[in-house]
């Protein structure tokens, strides 16, 4: 059972509350579904928004960027509100009132901090190498320390979020029912196709993903 | 060719400019080819993010939701920043640094109006319905004065607005390409799956998708 209390008042979902979750294996498992979320942040007082690869460790939800990136440097001087979405079907009614989607969607609030030390920047861009593809980052050329100076990684705790989810059928007025249009759900499939190997790539094997079905 | 030229300063694209483009078709296709965006905006000084359905009419993105909705009204309230994002593929390099990914994205600036007369209302939620399903509205239970009323409807030129897309191979260091790991790219394909009708469906058929392959 969900668990059905909001860590803030930000974060409450106000409308269809039933659709609306707030545990973090619910969270968890929306972040870890997608591979880009969106993070909107403030400059100056204006609203600015990206959207960008993240990935999760623990409690935490990661970016990362150039070093050089003014954006990413904003990233920890703003509030920041992310979200993370997944289209999963197509909910066609009688009436067009009632059509719908169903989707996964987390909503997160907070502010990142920035991850500078060597090793545990390391540590989080491994983790972000194998949540995609476990076992590859033992098997890639050695990152190097110009390497990690170059790349900026930031965290943001994923404790104040909130997860919203519609997943079932149609629901129309009693008196549409039996209006002569087709009504149900056309689920999206995302899938991994077929790999295309590089021209000059030597050795290996196609790795898996956790996105492979 | 696409339009190489920023409409303002905050839409310019620094990091990898090459990867940029600001015309309308290249804006629209991407736009076309989601279902979802998500909005970020203010309310008192707060930034804050909503994924949520839009859909496109000629140079208009659209949203829409219950006229009782507290972010609604919000939005017109607020300068936004809307980003729409598609992930293409992964992108497996010999080295972490230069995993990547192919992807499409567009970032749009502005302030929503709302769509208040009731016939533009109607003609806008026709353009959402169609757009999903060809001829489909015609054959839906019509849409009543009670419907248009509980219904907010709100737009946004997609004038300030600038896209952003990877769709290539890997890019390895020289030194590296020998390395004996699988390189390539696994693209992500969506698709609509096998549809499922609702038990008390009555009539008609299974309409296409402009997701339909």
């Amino acid at each position: 059972m969900p668990r059905s209390t909001a860590p803030s008042s930000r974060t409450r979902v106000c409308r269809k509350p039933e659709r609306a979750a707030y545990d973090a294996e619910t969270i968890n498992a929306i972040v870890d579904a997608a591979v880009i979320c969106s993070v909107a942040f403030q400059i100056d007082g204006g609203v600015h928004a990206i959207p960008t690869i993240h990935w999760r460790d623990g409690g935490y939800l990661y970016v990362h960027g150039a070093k050089a990136s003014r954006m990413l440097k904003a990233l920890t001087e703003s509030e920041v509100c992310i979200t993370v979405a997944l289209a999963d079907g197509l909910v066609l009614a009688r009436s067009a009132m009632h059509h719908s989607m169903n989707y996964r969607s987390v909503v997160i609030y907070g502010q990142f901090e920035s991850v500078n030390q060597p090793a545990e920047k390391e540590r989080a861009l491994r983790a972000l190498i194998e949540g995609l593809y476990p076992g590859r980052w033992d098997t890639l050329r050695p990152i190097n320390d110009k390497e990690l100076n170059a790349t900026s990684v930031l965290r943001i705790p994923l404790a104040e979020a909130s997860s919203k989810a519609r997943d079932s059928g149609v629901k129309d007025d009693d008196d549409d029912l039996d209006w002569p249009v087709w009504a149900g759900v056309i689920p999206f499939n995302t899938a991994t196709g077929t790999p295309r190997r590089e021209n000059d790539s030597v050795g290996g094997t196609v790795p898996s993903t956790r996105f492979t079905l």
